[in-house]
């Protein structure tokens, strides 16, 4: 339980942060698709550590073996295992937190669940494990592509800084700074925001959002599974992910229905609503228009201070970190946001096709 | 797809606005639970409009009928299936829709994805189909009796009127307002802003809070199926909810992680966190802290002002609503917050009991 | 677990044999398909009880209420709710059996699973939960006539006296004796054979086999699913089920390679097994061929003669079973067998939908 | 969809005979279990091939390597990732295959139902597919060694030399021939037989019995998910498997109910049926007798001879097979059927913890 995502399009994830490698088993993906390994090397490229200076210094290639499903640069409908090695985790970096419960880690929780836990870089807790979900969401890319569908996550907030400009007036398709905030000018300040907190040794929280264009009609199914709440949950499944709002989002508590509501109309000669405050989505369903959403993420849990903490035999600690850590995961969130949309929407355009006779 | 909810404890849903009956069938309920069915009727009973002036005058007995699954006064670990019949439907009164696509409704994407939609009391994207969602969180309440886990949620916002205490401050176990809000006085003005909308002809959106107390520590899976994911996903699930965020929430943005984290301490002889920023969760498990959330509902599509809109056919229309419309959900949706809250944690309970030897 | 079938379309089932009704949801089936409801009624008339001197005397209508899903004559995409009350039953006839462990019956063993358990008539063991296997099953035969595929089950065995010819030179479509066995000399001799055993208060076993005609070539997934392991399951499930083969069958044990390959030829300038060794399925997968399959059933084990058993508390007891009782159920389970096969094949036409691009 | 096995406990298998590796991801193993890894190798060592005169001459490590889920040797309920990598096929044997349909193999239903094939040894439908389930299935193993339960298969049948005495005396727990049959002489008049089929190029087919002792009293669900049930859904999933039986199987068609019930009675102060035509399973549940089943295999459809077929064009042609093949699978198919029924079990055990409260 726990390690699956996804009803038809559905990978199964494996692997811990100090272990052999990390992997995963992509079933129902149909027969035909021609993939590009590259552009799944792209994708984890993307989300790799250790590019620039805003990363954690641990570097790996990440470098994904396809291991089955392809024949001839195509899927063949059967499943698709895929491995990416660990190659530079340094786990007696770890042996002293064996018995140490860091604060707002995954630590006393698992341990209590379980009985024992990986404590080597976190085990199955540790962000490395969304590699799995970088391989299945960049298949489900260009099956997506095929049908032109798109999407675009960017960083929206840092801390205080946030973006004030809709994605409509930016271009969220090739941002090249590496915090991945679409405005030039924010992404330095918030790039210098992230120096700051670094010289302070802690860290800090903020934003993705999230843009799907050219979608199709009719994808998300009622009641249970609206579009909505796949795609928040594929968001909250995310580590460190607190919140998920979409179209208007929260702000939609305080307006009235004849504020928020999107009237329809005729566009180009396809009844279309006016307005776009559903963000894409009525009754669960897609209605053509883009979908946006937006996710926030707590700072890292980890922090270059002294930190007073219990061992797992309840002495008292004070916990001072080492090891390789980012002062902030939103950007390197930000295909892991893609990834899991791709996944989501994929599984939905799939279910959508036995929908009717 | 879309009609089933859970994974061990598992609700099979059915039934539209204005058909014979909703109801369900309830899967993976443990033998051996007493069941009080005047328990199951009172949740229903909370949900059930034509109560006050604040709902829909849609005035029905929304009597549960048990069909299986009990055998005196216990469950018998066989499905328990139920059905509430509808008896105050008015069809007619929602023939001149037939054609329309009424804005922010399910009806053009419904259209769309099935080619064809039953039109009366909008079917089955109705909010009646949350009765099967409380009859099923009425049983996991009883489940989790046994453990004394208490779940409660409340009117935490209408339109621009919040409530600005903690839920620590206040008695959330017995609220007696027509809008389950918490705070006598901040629940008069919520309905009295209820009472100026109405006569605007408008809706208006809102939040409510949920808090569960007595939680247990382990509860929840790794990866994708984290607690705070199921809850999203549940929360989301719900009729007109636009965003869901737990613990710190949104504001986790703007956070550092010296302010955020949780550290451990010893309370009375037991592991536990000093502060519950966290929400009560922590690696996608529980943490033994209380577990808070919170719910942005959109304002009622529905309202009694002129709307321009199109028929199926493209042609324009001035849409003049009839027929019986809450102005606001939001504290109806107070119950069906706490049954899906329910089914989650009795799933979470469930789980838990087979993860480890 | 256990209640439900299927994984496209999928029913979820619930009832007892004396409770209040019998019913399920039907999750899945695709919108725009048109329902006769006479036609589901007519399956369940097809295994009713007290029509003919056969079967036991309970005698109830059976008859079916659709509660949700359709709309107009036609599926909406929505669930389809159904009940069938239970009418007939007379609990207090089973009143002695409350501490008694009948021989062969679930008594035991679902009494030490759940620690309790409903002995009215059998309670959820009965066979009377196939009725909802049968109504799920005439709505996938509506969905498969779409594509004509025809599915005949017959009695081909009831104890010694068996059926020696092929169905290839029956006609099995329209039967129409009690013992549903398309020769109707082997039928009066398998009629007769039951007068003999229920004059000696004895039951007897038999054989249902069935054929699917008209099958398109590409239904089944690999592995796992096979088709045939899917009929398996969906056979084996069946109240009284002992044994299933299909194609050849146990004879294959004792034969070679070269006498049961079917090599490919052309057919009416279609690519086509030369003979049906197979039946049907190769590699999982149907091949456009008749499937044929055959389903033993133990005999009943309730009988009018003295048993020895013991009650719940361990002393013993000699049972003489009141009541009503068939002689024999293999005649009866053929509309069982032909639903289970439709729900097998429905659920494989719509995953084989979206097995390529 | 196909891929995966198993409700609780549960393997997601992906990999082709000529791929780089087959594999798998196994879920819901509950945290705490010692594992043995060389227990998991000595079974796939019992399945692996060249290892004697009755196999393929392939010769294969099929070493296994783990790549997740355990923690000092213990599983930490995390999933299991393991691969085997395919160090000996030979792609261009296979080349001629290419457009060629091979009678009774998956080739015609698979490039029909996909679009394409990998045809490289027959791709995922090749038996080496088994590796996968074998792992898992001895993961589970030692699981049910916590509860002392064994599971004993062997071969029972090979073409029409049958197994004539009764498990209960021989010794099926040291079987020391190559045929896995536990009567020395019939085993070598088996060899013998499967000596005289290679020299005639021929294939053979036969059974597989399977015993499962020290049973507890509970595993299984009611009504689809019956024990039996479950069982023959996977076995029926095995490579060339053509009929199931449990208990009496085909048998008790001919039986009266006088004769196949089994009464109940005191053993050692335990209530228990006096005899087992049930095979240990009574209303789908175990009731804890042994259960023992049966399961036919089809001979080989590769043979040594010339078969006529057509190409993917609908040309006639010849085959004359190349190649490593077996003359018989049913002695290697052993190791599979228990593998496939520790799963089953586990499956079942981990199910019954949470069917009470």
């Amino acid at each position: 339980m726990g390690n699956s995502f996804g009803t038809i399009y559905k990978l199964s994830s494996f692997g811990e942060s100090h272990g052999p490698a990390v992997g995963g088993v992509i079933e129902g993906c149909p027969a035909g698709l021609e993939i590009s390994v590259e552009k799944i090397q792209a994708e984890l490229n993307r989300r790799r550590p250790g590019q620039n200076a805003l990363s954690t210094p641990r570097n790996e290639a990440d470098s994904v073996e396809i291991l089955s499903g392809l024949f001839e640069g195509k899927t063949t409908g059967m499943p698709i295992g895929f491995i990416v090695r660990n190659t530079d985790h340094n786990s007696s970096a770890y042996e002293h937190l064996k018995d140490t419960y860091r604060p707002s880690h995954a630590d006393y929780t698992w341990q209590q669940k379980y009985g024992l836990r990986d404590y080597r870089g976190g085990g199955r807790s540790s962000a490395r494990e969304h590699i799995s979900r970088v391989v299945a969401g960049a298949v489900a890319k260009q099956f997506l592509a095929l049908k032109d569908i798109k999407i675009n996550a960017y960083t929206s907030q840092i801390g205080d800084i946030t973006l004030p400009i809709s994605y409509k007036e930016l271009n969220i398709e090739t941002i090249d700074n590496p915090i991945n905030c679409p405005d030039a000018a924010i992404a330095e300040q918030m790039m210098e925001l992230l120096k700051t907190v670094r010289a302070e040794g802690d860290s800090v929280g903020g934003c993705v959002s999230c843009v799907v264009r050219n979608m199709p009609v009719g994808l998300g199914e009622p009641v249970f599974d609206k579009l909505q709440a796949r795609l928040a949950f594929a968001m909250m499944g995310i580590n460190a992910a607190k919140g998920f709002e979409y179209g208007d989002g929260f702000a939609v508590a305080a307006m009235r229905g004849s504020e928020h509501n999107d009237t329809f109309t005729l566009k180009a000669g396809r009844i279309a609503p006016l307005t776009n405050h559903s963000g894409g989505i009525q009754g669960g369903v897609s209605n053509g228009e883009d979908i946006f959403f937006k996710v926030a993420f707590k700072p890292v849990p980890t922090i270059m201070r002294e930190q007073q903490t219990v061992t797992m035999q309840g002495e008292p600690l004070t916990l001072q970190a080492g090891g390789r850590h980012d002062v902030c995961v939103v950007h390197r969130a930000v295909p892991v946001v893609e990834a899991m949309t791709a996944m989501v929407l994929m599984d939905a355009l799939l279910a959508d096709k036995i929908g009717k006779i």
